[in-house]
């Protein structure tokens, strides 16, 4: 019998009509002659009816199902009984009269309630996956991510984007990250490597004359993992030739549009996404991803306090640092002592040396530091605009600390608070960037993006000396969203000579930089064209669409925290065999070798 | 300046119209005061014309540029010269008298020129193959293939099929050739393994009731490479639930018209697509995947042959063998004996033991065995339809080398004979396939498909013994087009019971099969529902499609026959920290290493 519905897709629309649904038992109540079973399909939930009106075997299968039961039932959609609606389901104002139905696949009790799974354990869902996925939120957060590569695929084949797939088995380069390496059966010893990004492949494409190329791509890093960092992930990845940053970033924009529109129904006002300077960004939010969905912008106090009776405030300043703050509406009332005692534990990693507070009142300002500042009161709070009833936040330190200690006290009080609009989707572009970063612990320049990008025209010159290379800005745009980096971007250096340089200033010796990227460099010297492009991040993106905190709610088959895969319990100890035999390593540990190999015709 | 238009699309239309086009120069010709310049995008060419009309600047620019230099122009579209055209370009008619122009990268001479590329060789292609790709033939084929994965996203999105990846570190499972292994940093000693397929992963996402899933999905088996094989090839992997194979059929059928009807144009009927017993195919053709736009089909003489004066023949059905023979209409002229004996030596690899032939003329047989074989002459050609003028060729051994020489010469003489049409589509269904394959090498049962294909109901309960569950047949169907498998499909088992039987009936003890496969195992005991799909090979499809004759063709960066990737030089040794002190490994040989360590923002 062919599925002539979707459970969780029957109306009222349909009634009278006969339907025949396959799906699972999530619940079945037992009234001795009338049983109620709740059978669950991707699109939801319907009511079956089995009674003393279905056929003889039905009554009977009804009796013997258990949860997760697959069934096959067929029956006449009705009107439930006025009272009996439920609604919370698209189907709760019918039921479906089943006159026949059969079992498809029994099953035993599972280790969690799929309709009840709340406070299942991380490590549970993930062993049991296959049970997770069953739950509506699972399913629904793997279908707003693939709305998402549908509404890619379509906007970019639409726009004369050729998809075009790059090696997962490349070259192991120094771009950034550590490798995931392959060995070689064929050279024992040699290794590929799995592709951080395919950016200098679709370099190469473009140099190939591509024009306009794009790629749902899977990228690899052997990093340490954190709550939005994979072993694998995927890129939404695009490359074009002969378009300026504006140009190419206006493309983004109309993508994202019909994401946005195709995912979660929203008409998103290009012209209203704002575009900051990273000096700007850092400025007014202490990060390079500002979370515009609220205020509670840094006020720099630095000149208004080098002078300030209260120590700490004037000798940051005296050593060069900063004094900033952030006002939390209303939060005066909101925070104990002890909160704000959390809060400056809080940011120590950051490396803040305690917090200082104060609160506003109809009488002034309070708290501890407050008489060391009656003086600038009224500057005070002209400077940060904080009312009676505000909380006022403090960082002195040096620009980098303080910038990292608001921003983080920035998101967290907000979200305390609940002066976050959550129906907010904030959209912004962060441009012009640095072009190094200097890492203070290894004393020495990294890219701030990749050895790839291009400095701004103006500061070309700039790179001809490893000194003032270091002062070049960069032609990359981020896009951001609601506080989180969706993609990075910039136009690509496309000469030898000046990538040349690029790699002189992060400390390649000419020998080195040919070595590792001959290939591009060589590639350079036969017409590369100018070209730029965008790599989002689909899980991240997939994650706040899907309204999640985890990009392991948005992957069918996430690994856990250690980069194991609790399912198959990947990765494992392999035969003797296939590593010294075969690829030629040795190997602290073998497994047993116990099944048969199977040739596949 | 933007860019108005692609070189190559321009025509008569557009006359009288300013132009601004980017793009490579092809060619240059130089007549001393009047330069014409062939400029090439990816759409095609236009001719450029640059004389005292142009600007100062643009013409100083038209003696200096050279081949491959990537240049931006601007100029007004005007008529050729009569006896000027070129009737082979789109643009012939027309050329753009340039006004200003400019130079947006240098090139030096490369190693092959663009437009005549046709002999060099394929290491020389390989590693130059941002140059190799500039040919509009290469364009072309990475076109198609484009097209084929945007007609897939647009028909499967349509049809309610949710596009979920799975995971490229995965665990190394027995299913069939090789993994490619990927060692862990955090447990050393234990491996991840590539997927051979997404197989197991999307049987787990029907078990999680996600009802039709896709994926584009990358694939790596570590095999010796031959013309159509690369370590990695992409799958148009598709499964869905609650549907039997001929309703899977019918999808598929109208999933491959949409692709070809959006890449080369065709209008594929579905209802001509014929369904072959895999018995009926081996019996007619000689082979599962029949090339099925000519006949000369397979005739089977043993019969007739038992009691042959010919010797060869009489013996090979006294010993259990066949005797059949295939028609080429019109070769009997075409084919010298020194060419029949060529013919004699190629089918020796399949295991024939020399060729016998006979031409058909006015007067009846003739050839070296005519004399045996004057008795049955009539009886002969009635049977083979032969006429005069054509050539018969025979087999006369067991079963499996009378079919692979005689498919072998099917094909060979065919195609030397042009008796293919080759633009024709022709699609078959192979279906009823047996279960299982006994491999006489090795002498042991394998999977005709893979393990976790469902059995012919009616066959279930051959299972039960090892020794009859080698009779069983499978519900599984290959998708042929003109010879080339495109893809294998299968019901799946969904059942523990069945799927330990089937593990069992190839060799596993029940403790190795839920070591390998216990995931799976244990999640159909939850309520797995029946299912099937298949999976489309698009690296074979897109060589088809794009006319060629090998999947490197449609690949941007494939791998030679030595997995080796010429242009990076991939595999390469990596440094002995990253071998020993990360991965807890040994190799036999380092690298230096050379290049600073580059962390990225």
């Amino acid at each position: 019998m062919k599925r002539t519905n979707y459970a969780g897709l029957i109306d009222e629309s349909y009634l009278e009509q006969t339907v025949t649904l396959q799906g699972w038992v999530q619940k079945r109540r037992d009234f001795g002659g009338l049983i109620f079973v709740d059978l669950r399909d991707r699109e939801g939930l319907v009511q079956l009816a089995f009674s003393e009106e279905s056929s003889a075997d039905a009554l009977h299968l009804a009796e013997k199902i258990r949860a997760e039961y697959v069934i096959e039932v067929t029956g006449v959609v009705t009107a439930r009984v006025a009272g009996q609606e439920n609604p919370r389901l698209k189907s709760g104002k019918i039921e479906i009269k089943v006159t026949s139905a059969s079992i498809l696949a029994e099953a035993q009790t599972p280790p969690f309630e799929i309709g009840n799974a709340e406070n299942v354990s991380d490590e549970m869902r993930l062993k049991y996956r296959y049970l997770d996925l069953r739950r509506p939120e699972m399913q629904q957060n793997l279908l707003v991510r693939s709305k998402i590569t549908a509404a890619t695929h379509a906007f970019l084949d639409a726009n004369g984007f050729i998809d075009i797939e790059t090696p997962i088995l490349a070259k192991s380069t120094p771009e950034g990250a550590r490798d995931y390496l392959v060995p070689s059966r064929i050279y024992p010893g040699s290794f590929y490597a799995l592709p951080q990004s395919p950016q200098l492949f679709k370099q190469l494409l473009m140099g190939a004359g591509f024009d306009r190329y794009y790629q749902v791509a899977r990228a690899f890093r052997d990093e340490d993992l954190r709550g939005d960092r994979q072993p694998e992930f995927t890129q939404l990845d695009v490359e074009m030739s002969f378009m300026t940053q504006t140009e190419i970033m206006a493309l983004v924009n109309q993508w994202v549009q019909a994401i946005m529109a195709k995912t979660v129904n929203y008409d998103l006002a290009i012209d209203e996404i704002p575009t900051l300077d990273y000096a700007d960004s850092m400025r007014r939010f202490g990060t390079d991803k500002p979370d515009m969905r609220f205020d509670m912008e840094l006020q720099d106090l630095s000149t208004l306090m080098a002078d300030a009776e209260f120590g700490v405030f004037a000798n940051a300043i005296k050593n060069g640092g900063q004094v900033k703050a952030i006002v939390v509406p209303g939060a005066a009332d909101k925070y104990s002592r002890k909160d704000i005692d959390k809060l400056g534990q809080y940011v120590e990693r950051f490396g803040a040396k305690g917090l200082a507070w104060l609160k506003v009142t109809d009488d002034g300002i309070t708290g501890p530091i407050a008489k060391f500042l009656t003086a600038k009161e009224a500057e005070l709070l002209a400077a940060t605009d904080a009312k009676a009833g505000d909380l006022i936040l403090f960082a002195a330190d040096k620009a980098e600390t303080v910038a990292a200690t608001l921003d983080a006290l920035r998101r967290m009080t907000a979200k305390e608070m609940g002066l976050i609009d959550e129906s907010k989707w904030a959209f912004a572009w962060i441009v012009n960037w640095p072009l190094f970063d200097y890492q203070a612990e290894e004393d020495r320049w990294i890219s701030a993006h990749h050895p790839f990008t291009m400095p701004n025209e103006e500061d070309l010159d700039l790179l001809n000396s490893v000194e003032s290379a270091h002062k070049a800005h960069a032609q990359s745009y981020d896009l951001v969203l609601n506080g989180y980096e969706l993609g990075s971007g910039s136009i690509r250096i496309h000469r030898m000579d000046i990538q040349e340089k690029m790699l002189a200033a992060l400390g390649f010796t000419k020998e080195a930089a040919h070595k590792a990227f001959g290939f591009l460099l060589e590639g350079m010297t036969y017409g590369f064209p100018p070209m730029g492009g965008i790599a989002l991040g689909l899980d991240r993106l997939a994650m706040l669409l899907a309204g999640q905190d985890n990009i392991r709610e948005v992957i069918a088959f996430p690994k856990n925290s250690k980069a194991t895969e609790p399912m198959t319990e990947a990765p494992l100890p392999v035969a003797k065999v296939q590593v010294e035999d075969e690829l030629g390593l040795k190997a602290p540990v073998y497994a047993e070798n116990i099944a048969p190999n199977m040739a596949e015709a």
